[in-house]
């Protein structure tokens, strides 16, 4: 297979959220993601680990993308603007070409526990990754480990609401709704 | 090994934790741990289903009494103020007494992957019995899933200060402050 393939990656994570679907993520292998795919297995092994880093390659994309509009946000900036703007910007990355996707693949999490314990590190390293932005900010060790906290949680209570939410839904308004909610909550 | 043993589970904790803090969590083993407190490897299973849930068992507790305290809210609490309450009966877990062995316990599961990924499932299951006691006190599911994972952040947040502070510092203080922050935060 010397040929050029184009985007065997977005193929391939088809193919295993397909598969995923109708077999379920343990009965489903690498051989029949890469065979699905129209791709070898080796291919499959330039693009993933293995067959649980196809769900997962795209969170540490998400992590960089947050992590880099915390950085961005301007100097003046609260601690709590500074989260906001990394939470806003996987509004970037969850458009609405993702939103099928994403849908599907939370279904494939929530049915297999290895996967939501995969999940739970991979916000967790989402919040070390906040706070070590906000560290860098110069924003107190305490105020910074609660704001990222907090932030992580606007976000996974946003995505979820998004997922459940009409197809017109954006899900930068969820988060703004979400960020309403909270300081009504809090104050 | 018939006679009456006073408090094996506690000695069995200390020996656990005096061992994975000389040996390591992955050195050793559930035969240590017995010898070390001075009984069988069969009154060992009696307390404990092995020598993570050692580590665990605790968390089980604490989780019934936040879920109590939450549900013994007021009727006309806020969600804010119920979670708050479960926060709070924390306080009554993690007293004095218990303040060297929460440190202890910190260092072990922060050395050891396994164990770090075992304290997020249990943070998860957590978040999952407030949103769920706050749904049966009539709260909305988005203001109930919001509500409880901030109460969560703000436990873990605490938590961790409360073992960095000073010895007469009580946690109930620290998550009083860790509010009072998170206000100011969200504001």
């Amino acid at each position: 297979m010397g040929r050029w393939e184009p985007d065997a990656a977005g193929r391939l994570r088809e193919a295993a959220m397909a598969l995923y679907a109708e077999r379920g993520y343990d009965g489903t292998t690498v051989a029949e993601i890469a065979d699905r795919a129209g791709v070898t297995a080796r291919t499959f092994f330039r693009h993933f680990a293995d067959k649980r880093e196809v769900l997962f390659a795209g969170s540490e994309l998400l992590g960089q993308d947050m992590a880099a509009a915390l950085a961005a946000a301007p100097a003046d900036a609260s601690p709590m603007e500074a989260v906001t703007a990394a939470v806003l910007a996987s509004a970037e990355f969850f458009d609405d070409l993702r939103r099928d996707y994403s849908r599907r693949r939370a279904a494939v999490i929530a049915s297999t526990p290895e996967l939501r314990e995969r999940e739970l590190i991979k916000m967790a390293s989402m919040t070390t990754s906040l706070t070590d932005g906000l560290l860098a900010r110069g924003v107190a060790p305490d105020v910074a480990a609660l704001a990222a906290e907090t932030g992580v949680a606007v976000f996974r209570v946003s995505f979820e609401r998004w997922i459940a939410a009409p197809d017109d839904v954006p899900i930068a308004d969820v988060i703004r709704s979400t960020l309403k909610t909270l300081s009504a909550l809090t104050a």
